[in-house]
């Protein structure tokens, strides 16, 4: 899908960072060490990796200013693995859908598309739902009444976009995502019967948040469950009612979220992580694969295990959790050892008194 | 969405508790403490919250008799959480979905449709399959062969339901649910290599059953996969094949469940659970959060872990967990307190024949 | 759905098994020893369940060479679970999807679909893509640009297959799964916001791959996301950028695999496991229900466990940590008794010194 070139010296300009060595090189697309050709761009992101760089055949190479001569032209980056990701963006060739409303569509008189926005077939979009400039929706999307979609979406096939929810801008939602599904809300009677609390409440996701394949996102019972700017989300992830996610917070695959939970800013939730009711977990926290939250959590801990703790104690336990088996052993060995002592103390003492006896002879 | 509105002595009435105070005070809808304006009628479901309760500017209160006046009208309830719920079902604006067909949905020449079925956009519905009346299905759902729903179902957009599925009275299923999946079943050649074994068993849901979002639930190889009365299921549930969930059974986020499990009534399973296959959940068992059932349970358990015990032994456990590191530094300073023992005693031993032989001189 | 019937000496001939017993039974079934009747086959691949082949109406059985006659008619195989599944199959009425194109699909006129291929309601392709002989799309499915389909594959509602993906033959996807969602790649600034590393690979799916519902395969951010030969994948996995699954690997349900893993062949990994990134995993290896693997494994290995290690070194660590509350109090006692022998030591030397001193005088 890449097609675009650049010279060096263009990419240097473009990116903001300047090169070194033959700027005229021509660039057509960005690869890894290990597969790019003389015409692609590679980049050194771990020093780690260094012996791939010096067999790599990429034309340019991106590196940490520590870098020093790579026989190769460079673009110096103090940040390579970002500056790879901002060049990448220029090669990419977004999906070609076209401005307009395919004739399939169904889109309510009372919704407002935006001329340039692109709806492909089967797309949905009721009563007072209005998509902004730049918005593509591919086809087969449910866009509920009212909901507010911001510019430049990008949001694939099979997505559901429920009644109420408001999506800012440049937000992009993968295939089988439902926003706005009901919250899991029931009273019980007496008996352990269930009844339905409804649930009122909408799904508000901020600007530049990315939501991956197949998640679920839950509207609120009452007010709103809230995806704030820049979070980027992974496939699986089930978000429940009013919870609150803080700026770009990274959410890894399968993580479930209960109801009423607050996470600050910054937040990294490793896959598969469990977080229950109604906890609040602060900025810059992360959660090693896995783990379940079972107590709020202060801001810049890191923890792992279920229930979770501080990083460096878990790893005592689970060191001395390695040890078990053989340290059982070594108290058994202990056991047998008092016993011995024990024996001996009781001889020792019954030969003393025979000594003393014998002395009082 | 809420507009209706009710003065108090009628919420009394259609709720059948009664009420204290000015019955006249007109609700229009239902509201945390915390939020809840002077139209709004808002609950004390746990003591703890008092004082939200007199901080709160609700306009009426749902409380327990236990609670004396609050200097608002209440209305009394022995379950306020409940009285809540159906309060707020009163209020509560169904989506606006018009009874009829959609001009782009396709139905079958040999499919039955109650009159007043609402079927929205690009809904199928394949030959012998039937709609009960007052059932909805939004749009974009594949209604497969023989498939029964009966009255008053809720079915949101991208549901499955698929050949030979039947489906009871009040059911909700919601969006990017799979009902009717093949399971998961092959057989193994010497070489590994596996073969399909058919699954030709259907899926059976009864009254009053709620699904979330992105579930999965299989047909059974033989006979049929079970979701019984009133269960109640959240998003990105697992069920496999010729599973049996039991009456009022609620199953929470990411629950995994293998195949030919038969879960009692009133079984409560926490987020992320997981189930071994041809397993025996009793009744009212409830199962923590991340927890993995690896044998049978009997009725009335609280377990939880991995694999999972009985709460209570589990804790125990878990407490000996935590004193580990400790515990061994203190088993190592036995083990000094022991050798110091040993040495000891050695001279003792050595000292006491010394005087020994010096008594024999 | 059965409808098909077979003498006993034609199954034998079609299976390439021995009978033994009256051939001339009709058979029109298979179905499981409690409830299959007497126009049924059924099966015994478990000696255990030999009392319930006493108590079956089964018409007739596969059995296991060492079994003797058991007073019906038998087909004998060395593998019964695989003949039975073959035998199933025969019986098997695929479902009835007419050959041709739906006339609610949109196909662009730069796809290629083979005349005999069935495309059912609502379902795109889009251009550049290629649908093989033979295989059947039920509905409201999406198929990206470029997109290759073999023969005879299987697609249920709700799929995505996006732009660029590659199938091969007789592959089955199970509904709401997304064959080519974008990997979760981004780069971070100093500042910890994300920027969008564009996913350009593809993913590849060998033949005879079956994924079940509600999954999610992302492509690779530069090559393929690969899913070799033979592989069956369970409901709502999650496999992440540039996997590779080697041949005849078995993932059951709610696995997520994180980017750049490598399975090897003939791999099993039980219910809900979780595998950290860029880990190799070896020929063969059995990961249990609920583990995590953190770390590279050996061919042929069984782990499991949070982190996994080899199961019977867990075995022993779990039995040790099931001993540690009991243990625990052990260890008390013991150090009891060391405190007791400390005492009496003391006292000991104290009277050996009082009778030496005495014996001084």
């Amino acid at each position: 899908m890449e097609k675009r070139s650049y010279r060096l010296s263009d990419l240097s300009r473009l990116l903001d960072v300047p090169f070194k060595g033959d700027g005229t090189v021509v660039i057509d697309g960005v690869g890894p060490l290990e597969t790019a050709g003389p015409t692609q761009l590679s980049f050194l992101a771990n020093p780690k990796y260094r012996p791939k760089l010096d067999s790599s055949r990429a034309g340019a190479v991106i590196v940490d200013p520590s870098v020093e001569d790579v026989g190769r032209p460079m673009l110096i980056s103090s940040n390579p693995y970002w500056t790879m990701a901002k060049a990448a963006q220029l090669f990419y060739e977004p999906p070609p859908l076209a401005p307009g409303i395919h004739p399939t569509a169904v889109v309510s008189p009372e919704a407002s598309v935006a001329p340039d926005a692109a709806l492909g077939p089967w797309v949905y979009v009721g009563p007072g739902a209005s998509i902004g400039s730049g918005s593509r929706l591919y086809g087969l999307i449910y866009v509920g009444r009212g909901v507010r979609l911001g510019r430049d979406c990008l949001i694939y096939p099979h997505v559901s976009l429920l009644d109420g929810c408001r999506l800012g801008d440049r937000v992009i939602v993968h295939s089988g995502t439902v926003i706005g599904s009901d919250g899991f809300g029931f009273a019980q009677d007496a008996q352990g019967r269930s009844t339905k609390i409804p649930q009122t409440g909408i799904v508000q996701i901020d600007d530049d948040v990315e939501i991956g394949a197949n998640c679920t996102v839950d509207r609120a019972t009452f007010g709103k469950t809230w995806i704030q700017e820049g979070v980027k989300i992974d496939n699986l992830v089930q978000i429940a009612h009013n919870v609150t996610i803080g700026r770009h917070s990274i959410i890894v695959a399968q993580v479930g979220i209960a109801g009423s939970v607050t996470l600050g800013s910054h937040v990294v939730l490793g896959g598969q992580v469990g977080i229950a009711g109604h906890l609040t977990v602060g900025d810059r926290v992360r959660i090693a694969a896995k783990s379940a939250i079972s107590h709020s959590v202060e801001p810049g801990q890191d923890l792992m295990g279920v229930p979770a703790m501080p990083q460096k104690q878990w790893m005592r336990h689970y060191a001395a959790w390695l040890r078990l088996p053989r340290w059982q052993q070594e108290v058994a060995a202990l056991k047998e050892r008092v016993r011995h002592l024990e024996e001996t103390l009781a001889r020792t003492q019954t030969s003393t008194e025979d000594e003393s006896h014998g002395n009082e002879c």
